[in-house]
């Protein structure tokens, strides 16, 4: 194997730059699922064209219904290289509660947090746009010294990850030749500690509805029609209510259909990982597990599926009292799925019991936001026991191989649409805050990442 | 008795000034809720002040730790003449949603809506702010043609009957030397329909909450915590749903201590007015009675308790969608209440039911919005038959005695800090649409009322 000293040593001299790159990228608010941002989006898709036109890869922003992609090329030092697509996301999480940010989430800063440890902070330096632009540092990096890459390289940046992506299977099935690639990896996932970095074998899948509730043809006075007249909070409340039990179990008929127990030797490795109620949810201020009971947290958040109220309002939401009976009320649910759920079966199930609770002078409307079904990727794969010795080598503590709760449906499409598997790493840390208020990335989460996929793209 | 012919022509006559002076009052935004509109409130306190003085009163804005009151002094033409205390508002509901107004709120216009009838837009037209000018208005005519007024009038307009009255009751108790009548004349009520005017006998009381749990001390990602972290949504959802069983019964114990069933009789004389589930909730879009089950919506609205919740937030409620788990959710509750139901003890128990579905990690807030309890008067007292004799004069059919869905604590107030009962008489419509978006009173209301008062005060 190449001596790997120089590349990694350019890397470290490249980091004031690389940090300022990253920066100028931050400073784009390409926020994907509010309308208003729609030329920002693309602005953040054409620095990263320009970026990567200007490291050697030929690329182009191809645009697509929603936010437009970005798609690159690089050729291999070598013709027998393996070629790898890399993917990434440009878009970010809207914003608010604004007032909660200590920083303007579009100013990105340094900020030394205290025991040595200094922080990126600004929405999107973590998810994604910090996670991606360790991998184009590193491909610079490499280039600068070695002259060349060790892999043929695509990447795929796409603009709508943030909501639902929309645009993405259309895209990969109609540019399957152009992308296709022998595996993908997919820098979108956390590390296991500050010391311990993590590859993926496991994502919960995700349903996303909205649901709105329609009672009376106009807000009433809930003097002269309280009692009488249906009350669209009351049915929305009682509908959602029902759908848990009293032991944390979703109780939508066939909601379980597909649902294996973990393996008692995973649920054992987990165990050593030392991860509890007590530190997972007491970082957050929490204690106890809420979802279903006798269940491990990590077993909560990795191995079982969910449902979760994301937002609820109706009626007067204002200062002070207003005594009224709204017209309508409207929720957004999301269901997190694992092992072989279908996503359509549960948004129908879902559909038929809302419906089942709606008196019949009111009615309710659904709409869709998003269907994709759980990813369990092999636990031994070579490209996997590569990269595992790879980062093993770059961080303090050997590479673990985990689970994780979030859903990244680009793993699924990259297998039904181009018939790959994704190595999936990634490394974001569990207080970067991402879809929160106060966002960060950790400097060494970013420093230490360009230098990772130094290490693993000359492992492959 | 006089001849009121002359006095009820030259209401006739002022009409179109009448109308005028309202839409003057109606332009001022004195929404009471909003801290906003203070200086409006103020305003439009003002306003009264100067209008009763050019009328003769003796007028003057007293301050509060809220918004100001009006009280104004006029005596009557005979020494032995009755004395009687005549209270109105003049602050307004918010306007939200404002996308559906079909007019500026506070820009009133005299609207022909066909069939002959003509109505007049705007906030505050109806409620309360056409009411006490009809009473201004009659007054007006009664002086310009008799010179003087029949009965001793205090004046009491206050500007926080929206948000709850805080400034009343010690404004009550502070003056009530100078307050105290022989009775009170409230307007702020309802005809029973176009044709038939209304008195209006009991009148529900009201409890107004509002709840905040507290979960996680950030947002989350439902992904990395969904299944694990409790979610404040969730809470509150699941503890509204328990507020009513399936019967719409509301479970809180104690809540039905002191609800006495109607008297067979009175039942028997709501059945004769002919408004069923049909009529009442068709006009609005619905058909079923959504409260108690096996009762007439008359006994739901007038005689029975109730549990609403008049808004809910939490969670992204934006476009699109955001895999959030909050860290907080809210909700306004507010209970109508019936007989001797004791508003303090609704509200204990309601918060200790509250208190009791929140996890161990997790908390509540409470915020009060005001209490009041149930008012029953006097179905048969002198005052109230001559006053049902002179409605029933002006209107094409006779005057019904009633009772109503909504509170008007002012009449416990008067009670409690003045001693003395109110006749409860207003001009207001069921499709009035107060509180709501497109609010409006019929011309028909402001006219008639104006002469329903000339012939109320000439009675009394």
């Amino acid at each position: 194997m190449t001596d790997l000293s120089p590349i990694l040593e350019q890397a470290d001299k490249n980091l004031t730059a690389s940090l300022e790159r990253l920066f100028e990228l931050v400073r784009i608010p390409s926020i994907s699922t509010d309308p208003a941002y729609k030329a920002e989006c693309r602005k953040a898709g054409e620095w990263l064209v320009a970026e990567l036109n200007g490291l050697g890869f030929t690329a182009s922003l191809r645009d697509t219904p929603g936010h437009p992609m970005v798609v690159a090329h690089h050729e291999a030092g070598r013709p027998d290289a393996p070629h790898v697509l890399f993917y990434g996301h440009y878009d970010v999480q809207p914003v608010d509660p604004i007032e909660l940010w200590e920083n303007d989430p579009f100013d990105p800063k340094v900020k030394d947090i205290g025991n040595g440890r200094k922080v990126l902070t600004g929405r999107g330096t973590s998810d994604d746009k910090g996670q991606l632009m360790t991998f184009v540092e590193a491909c610079r990096a490499y280039k600068e010294v070695a002259g060349s890459l060790p892999v043929r390289i695509t990447i795929l940046f796409e603009g709508e990850e943030e909501s639902g992506s929309p645009s993405l299977k259309p895209f990969l099935e109609a540019n399957a030749d152009e992308l296709k690639a022998e595996f993908a990896l997919v820098c979108d996932t956390s590390m296991w500690d500050t010391q311990t970095p993590a590859i993926a074998a496991t994502l919960r899948g995700l349903v996303g509805e909205e649901i709105t509730v329609f009672a009376a043809d106009r807000d009433l006075h809930s003097g002269l029609f309280g009692g009488a007249a249906a009350n669209p909070i009351h049915i929305l409340t009682t509908a959602l209510a029902g759908l848990r039990d009293e032991t944390g179990r979703v109780t939508l008929p066939g909601f379980y259909d597909g649902v294996e127990e973990t393996p008692e030797n995973i649920k054992a490795s987990w165990e050593t990982l030392g991860r509890d109620a007590k530190t997972f949810l007491g970082e957050v201020g929490l204690s106890e597990p809420s979802g279903e009971k006798g269940r491990s947290v990590l077993e909560l958040t990795w191995a079982r599926p969910t449902c979760e109220v994301n937002g609820i309002w109706g009626g007067y939401t204002g200062e002070g009292f207003k005594t009224v009976i709204a017209a309508q009320a409207s929720a957004k649910v999301s269901f997190r799925l694992v092992g072989e759920q279908d996503p359509d079966k549960i948004r129908e199930s879902f559909r038929a019991y809302i419906r089942s609770k709606i008196p019949s002078d009111c009615r309710v409307e659904f709409q869709e936001h998003g269907a994709s079904p759980a990813i369990q990727l092999s636990y031994d794969s070579p490209v996997l026991t590569k990269a595992k010795a790879a980062l093993s080598d770059e961080w303090p503590k050997p590479a673990v191989v985990v689970g994780m709760g979030g859903s990244i449906p680009i793993v699924g499409d990259f297998q039904t649409y181009l018939g790959m598997d994704s190595l999936l790493v990634g490394y974001g840390l569990i207080d970067d805050r991402i879809h929160s208020p106060n966002e960060k990335y950790d400097l060494n989460s970013f420093h230490k990442g360009i230098r990772s996929w130094i290490r693993i793209l000359a492992a492959l």
